[in-house]
């Protein structure tokens, strides 16, 4: 495989992997992906990652370099080795689409498998999740704090690693952001790229006006320019010069970028002074270590603000770095007829056993007002959220371009009752157990504490 | 380039550069990478990154498909792109070796080169040290506070993607982990890799005892038992029962995992278990959200833990989940003879000019006292830490192997006076700033303010 991601897993699941293919190999399983708890701050869960997830299981296959390195290990039977070479995922994969809204103990993916298929997938499928899930999650908060003013992903030079600054790229995008800076990102998914310039290009200069000169004569209908270089009144003057040279010539200076500083004083500042100098077309781009907290300041203090630039905060979701994502064995069947329900008892660790769905209530203007967790198969009135994708290892489901992700994505934000929408405080989304799952809970907690003794 | 990495940049990185190519050509550029103040609770940062970024460097090229990319955007020249295609890093850098330790303000890397080509580099550099430096910094806390046990990285599931995933696994590694359960990480580096048992296998069998059976059947010298999946208690005296029944075929059970609860509480009951069945050889493993606060309380309570598996705290360096990694021009040619320093004047946000370096001033035994920034050239007692890694695009430094990284950057941890050290208390190292440098500072920024006027 590319990279070799075959072997992106934790050794475990090779070393499990190896004892179910010596004393269990015809077992099915049934696991289910979520996240234990929201993280701090979010009372919802926008989710992303499945288009990577079918890609990556649609190729999954053991090559020769990694057979050898796990030969070496000296870990592992001939036998197995040899079933790793002919390892396809045969299984079913059922998943929340790309967009979708979810909250805490809802499975966003039910992996359905032969017990090794399933737990070889673990360590690609929690990663993934985690990833994009979180960021789409916490983009959309910027993109509600925003209320409709472009937001774009600045967030390249800090996010944790290449892999991570192309998803959130995308998953920016997914959240309602209006492009990226990052051109990769832009040459990978069709994303609108984005750019002004740097502090270290006006400083290559003799003089601030003499760089934004330079600049705007290469891109007469596309420059932003910086202005607190030096000293920002002064700049947003060298601007307005630029911006009236340009007028003379018939174009139009796109914006000014304003990067550090009290940006609410700065921006009413550059506002008038612009259209004074009668550059009322002029936009006026904020940047500078920008997340939901800020630009809801910003917004409610009505600074003439048109779009935002945001990097870090959004690109590691950095108050909340990472989710409570888990991969749970919630059934399973030694002789592919008979499923027994199984769960975790270990302290604060419960988990709901069981093939299970999730449905969604909504009031009669589309807005969610409460969803059930339930065993697959009960009979609720709603809209069942999961949907099947792989089914037998072979994909079914049509995977919608990236714009209707966005789309839905959107759509999805929209319904979302406004007090579940807040930046700051905590509001729950009920997620009712149906009363099925709830009995099944307890009684096989019961039955479970009786074996073990 | 292999995965187009030669765009994983900002888009104002290309449309600066075409700019320079117009009005600029022949410019030379000094630009320094540094963290411009240390995150929280961090009184070091301890560098990595470099090797990956040599081996970026001297295969840096503009392939024909993100050319065509390029040209698409409608926004560069024909000559501009032609540029491209014969793109090479011909400059010089400087750069910290991994494993070094620095501070604020400190250059982690210096560019000499054409302002185009310093300027292309600049994402990629960020992305790298960024990234690295954090989480080998976080990984060396980690190491301390665990005083001598070892220290596994458990983070796969939860790093901020793939890339994230690998490069963690090698960072922590020279931060002194002991080796990862990332099976890629192992192949790509020759780390060590570990590996326990999951919950979901336990829950896989009739009986804890029958999961743990088939394990160390399968694993005789290699299985740690995780005892926590039902009732931790009841899960030791099952560990014990299959260590026993080894010890009677002449094998050793390696251990046991406790992943929940009262881990202080648990290891001492589960030591006294273990030692009192003759097992005294079976090793206590901890996990499940631990990190270098954790751990430090652990430690100090005398818990008779053996090893630590760490995930998701270390992967993220959720505390600090970025660096304040800056990329800035320092001095500037025209005419490729006379340097012009440079600095960047707007508000809080004041950088040092010049071309500098940094000098180590150590006590008799080899303990850091304190570090001198100064302008390269300056005639200071100490070790300059800036060393020479591409001289006129050729590298001709010789970048040692991880194993010697590892070891170097241990033994640069254990010359940081003890107070330096501590998990939770902000203590300043002294960074002098050299009296040249100081004078330059000042009066370019009295000419700097006076030519903006």
């Amino acid at each position: 495989m590319k990279d070799n991601l075959e072997i992106f897993l934790d050794l475990y699941e090779l070393t499990m992997a190896e004892v179910y293919f010596k004393y269990k190999p015809n077992t099915l399983a049934t696991f289910d992906l979520f996240v234990r708890q929201l993280p701090f701050n979010r009372n919802y869960l926008m989710v992303a990652g499945l288009s990577e997830i079918i890609d990556f299981i649609s190729n999954l296959k053991f090559d020769k370099p990694a057979i050898e390195y796990l030969r070496e290990k000296k870990l592992f039977s001939e036998e197995f080795l040899n079933y790793l070479k002919g390892f396809r995922f045969r299984g079913n994969l059922w998943a929340l689409p790309e967009g979708e809204i979810c909250f805490a103990n809802e499975p966003i993916l039910r992996v359905e498998a032969n017990v090794i298929e399933a737990q070889l997938l673990e360590g690609f499928l929690l990663n993934t999740i985690n990833l994009q899930t979180m960021i789409v999650s916490k983009a959309s908060r910027i993109t509600l704090a925003a209320k409709g003013r472009d937001v774009y992903d600045f967030s390249l030079r800090r996010t944790q690693g290449k892999d991570a600054a192309i998803k959130v790229s995308r998953c920016a995008y997914i959240g309602g952001f209006a492009g990226t800076s990052n051109v990769l990102s832009g040459f990978l998914y069709h994303i609108p790229v984005v750019g002004t310039m740097a502090h270290s290009f006006v400083m290559s200069f003799d003089t601030e006006l003499s760089s934004f000169f330079a600049y705007s004569e290469c891109f007469p209908e596309r420059s932003i320019l910086l202005v607190d270089t030096y000293n920002t009144e002064r700049g947003i003057q060298n601007a307005i010069e630029v911006g009236l040279k340009l007028k003379e010539k018939g174009f139009k200076l796109l914006g000014i970028r304003l990067d550090s500083g009290d940006i609410i004083s700065l921006a009413k500042k550059a506002r008038q002074m612009l259209d004074r100098a009668g550059l009322n077309y002029v936009k006026i781009l904020a940047s500078g270590n920008l997340d939901e907290y800020k630009i809801e300041r910003i917004v409610k203090a009505r600074a003439p603000i048109d779009s935002f630039g945001v990097g870090t905060h959004m690109g590691t979701s950095s108050d909340s770095p990472y989710l409570d994502v888990i991969y749970k064995l919630s059934q399973i069947s030694y002789d592919r007829k008979k499923f027994l329900p199984t769960m975790k008892l270990s302290q604060r660790k419960v988990t709901y056993p069981g093939r299970k769905q999730i449905y969604r209530i909504r009031d009669r203007r589309g807005f969610f007002i409460k969803d059930i967790l339930c065993l697959d198969g009960e009979k609720i009135k709603g809209t069942p959220l999961l949907k099947e994708i792989i089914r037998n290892g072979k994909v079914i489901y049509s995977n919608p371009a990236l714009k209707e992700i966005r789309e839905y994505a959107m759509k999805n934000l929209s319904f979302i009752p406004a007090e579940y929408k807040s930046i700051k405080k905590k509001v729950v989304y009920p997620v009712v157990i149906s009363r099925n799952l709830e009995k099944l809970t307890k009684n096989l907690k019961r039955d479970l504490m009786d074996r073990q003794k």
